[in-house]
């Protein structure tokens, strides 16, 4: 897939220009070089004119410049974990990436304030190491190891919003550059909690897949780490008694309450076939139809306040058994979230894996999974649903799998693999969540290419007008990103 | 105050058309009907042309048509409650003000999603009565009664922030009808927690003045109701002294805290001069120089998990006392928070009130406070700071007095009550807040015509210039608001 593309004479200019200001070394041309730069994570594969890599906020303001004045369209890149193909150039070449992955001299932690300066390049995982000698913790819980300006651009989510909110929710301060005016710096770099002084700009920046500018530093902030957590993974009588237990521990437990992970049986199922190290938590038991991991956590010590987490949980359990719990294994954090994380690893194994990003109100979680697992059995009998979410939050991955031949288990065949019959589904799914249910088409993964059809189908009118409006104010000549917001 | 002003041919006719629409009753014109609306509840004195009192989402469209192809000036309010005089007309009688009190018909609980939708014209009050039969509320903590509209375009705090955060931290979704185009209806009433689907436009409204847009619709999420608190009054050793309290009550009983309220030595002799029924609650102690008040709460009921608050709360305490605590009253919550609460009356007993409504990074606290007293020492000897401040969150209401003639309390005269002065007060405290400790000069008021120099005095130039884009795009006659945010 790599294209090596003829350059015109303006092309040639930029790139002489960019190379003055970033140096050999941060401007790469080379197809091999760039290749890890024009693949996505999950989707997105293109090409790219360069790959342009400064290492300060000053060389971004140059870039921007120089791309501006060139009308050259430019692709944002942090680490390229996102999972919308936002970060990715396409085949057509016309773009050159702008990584920030070298903006990652800066992190400044104010330990009173609980909060951190972070540059933008700066990953979730080295941020998180700066962070933990000071006892604290940038409460974003992902799979992947993104780039803070990457996860304002998607305003990630995560397994633990509950307590700790999303990006948004912990984000105090921004600096960005525009496109318009070219190079312009906003510098909105407060760490303040308490700032009502006019329309909160940061605001715009966050969700928008890099289209509207450019996040160069971020001030965020920043949580304790706990002293002590209890886990417990759960089988609820059936599907309603997930919401009645997750009412019981919103009272008894809100406080603590850092996760509500349902898990079906059938993704249970597919991480005991397929991760050999994990066996059923359950056993003699046989693997339940559904179960939840619950996750409670303190910053306190047990000695100081007399509060032991897990005598909590296990009184509230215990409560709750024989009614709303038919089962629960308590304690072994560590393997309890093991069984979690291995879900999207074991579902690869079965086949072709079609994700969902959903959301919806709680309230409408248990009618969804219903219609949509009968939808799935009367039109698609073949397909295996294999779901899990964050019922807390109302995010739900609605993950279903094409089985590869030789997972098949009938001896009925299963059709070979069609694109197109995986749109279908996709939309009739989304159709329920959205049109049904009032709920999203991407909970916490955001908008590119990748679902920008979607974002167009279910976004009214007046929305992607304001939006389009918007981005047209920002960056009037559409330089900017992958994503068109507008009708 | 009030004048009668002459009508042209062109607002006779507009005021046809609305009456068309409102009916008598929904249409007001005479002075002294109109009086209420046109006398803030602490800055803005001004007239107005009618007031518009429709009492369905259709009817403020049908106004917004009306307002904009006559090019009539809008001013919109809610409960009139904010302190910043964004929704009080001024005195040119060229506004009409578009009351949303009347808006009120709609409150819908979704119990299970934790969740709201109800109506703009809603008061905080009466939506809690609302929801507490279900055991829930809205955790915005403030003095006043205002509107939910008004409160998303204040973006509102309160004393809870810590626990519960803003507004815009509880704000799910909204309808908002736009000026531009006339009446045009953006529905983002989804009730979702994790909702990634582009720019999240809802956020233009929040904190904007009521200068983006007519909000006529919010979806809030809502809390459940504490079934118990800790209270306690805390004497520190000294200011330092505060910060060691939070960052050990952040770490023991972070789960809990609900409000960290600090409140000058000042500020409690004022209550305790003027507030007969209230008592020193250190007595035989005297007053102490500074003083915190604590706030644990749990939903959970103490039968069930075994978790006393006040037992935990008391060990923490027990841990500090002779280091960094040097006294404490704990119990007797209401006792306490009517200290707390009584604050703003006493100082209107001692003079005008020079009010303030700062933040700054927490870490700043303390340098902040010695320099501020320094000043005011210093330059201005007369008057009294009576300061409090919820330190959790970082913001603080430096608010001083200066007192009447009646309350001076040595033979040095007080010099008359100067508006000038006043204003060079406030400019070199805030000064001090911005410029020296990156703070702000709203923390949870907003911006309107009472602080707007200060806006333009301490906003960057290249933000001005976005949000008076922003309003453009959004009212490019503008007509909405009394707040120009550009340039």
């Amino acid at each position: 897939m790599l294209t090596v593309t003829t350059k015109t004479s303006q092309q040639e200019n930029l790139l002489a220009g960019l190379r003055a200001v970033l140096g050999e070394h941060g401007l790469l041309t080379d197809a091999n070089d760039c290749a890890r730069f024009t693949t996505g994570a999950r989707y997105g594969q293109g090409s790219t004119l360069a790959v342009l890599r400064p290492d300060s906020h000053e060389q971004v303001v140059e870039c921007v410049r120089l791309c501006a004045d060139a009308e050259q369209a430019v692709v944002l890149q942090g680490a390229n974990t996102g999972l919308v193909a936002a970060s990715t150039p396409d085949a057509s070449g016309r773009y050159v990436v702008l990584s920030l992955e070298r903006i990652k001299k800066h992190i400044e932690v104010d330990v009173i304030n609980r909060s951190v300066s972070v540059d933008a390049g700066v990953s979730l995982q080295e941020l998180n190491e700066a962070l933990e000698p000071h006892g604290l913790f940038f409460p974003i819980d992902l799979g992947a190891n993104p780039s803070i300006g990457g996860m304002i651009a998607a305003n990630t989510g995560g397994a633990r919003l509950v307590k700790y909110g999303d990006v948004r929710q912990n984000l105090l301060g921004l600096r960005a550059v525009l496109m318009h005016p070219a190079g312009e710096v906003l510098d909105l770099q407060t760490a303040l909690r308490k700032n009502n002084t006019g329309p909160d700009l940061k605001q715009l920046f966050v969700g928008s897949s890099g289209a509207y500018g450019i996040i160069t530093r971020a001030v965020l902030q920043v949580h304790r780490i706990p002293k002590q957590t209890a886990t417990a993974l759960v089988v609820p009588r059936d599907q309603a008694a997930v919401l009645e237990l997750l009412s019981v521990l919103e009272r008894d437990c809100s406080e603590f309450l850092t996760a509500f992970e349902g898990v079906s049986g059938a993704a249970l199922q597919a991480v005991l076939k397929h991760i050999p190290s994990i066996s059923n938590p359950f056993a003699p038991e046989p693997v339940p139809h559904y179960c939840v991991l619950l996750e409670l956590a303190s910053t306190a010590d047990p000695q100081v306040t007399g509060i032991d987490l897990e005598s909590v949980l296990m009184r509230c359990l215990e409560n709750l058994f024989g009614d709303v719990v038919e089962n629960a294994v308590v304690g072994r954090g560590k393997d309890l979230w093991r069984i979690r994380h291995a879900i999207s690893e074991a579902l690869r194994h079965e086949g072709k894996m079609i994700a969902f990003d959903i959301s919806m109100p709680r309230s409408s979680f248990v009618k969804f999974r219903d219609e949509g697992l009968a939808l799935m059995a009367e039109k698609y009998p073949w397909i295996k649903v294999m779901d899990f979410g964050h019922w807390a939050d109302g995010g739900c991955h609605f993950n279903m799998v094409w089985p590869s031949a030789e997972q098949a288990e009938s001896t009925n065949a299963i059709p070979s693999y069609d694109a197109q019959v995986v749109q279908q589904i996709r939309t009739e799914i989304y159709d329920l969540v959205v049109n049904t249910y009032q709920g999203s088409f991407s909970a916490e993964h955001g908008v590119g290419p990748y679902n920008l059809d979607f974002y167009q189908r279910y976004t009214a009118s007046s929305s992607r007008q304001l939006a389009g409006e918007l981005q047209t104010m920002l960056d009037p000549k559409r330089l900017l990103g992958l994503t068109w917001f507008g009708e």
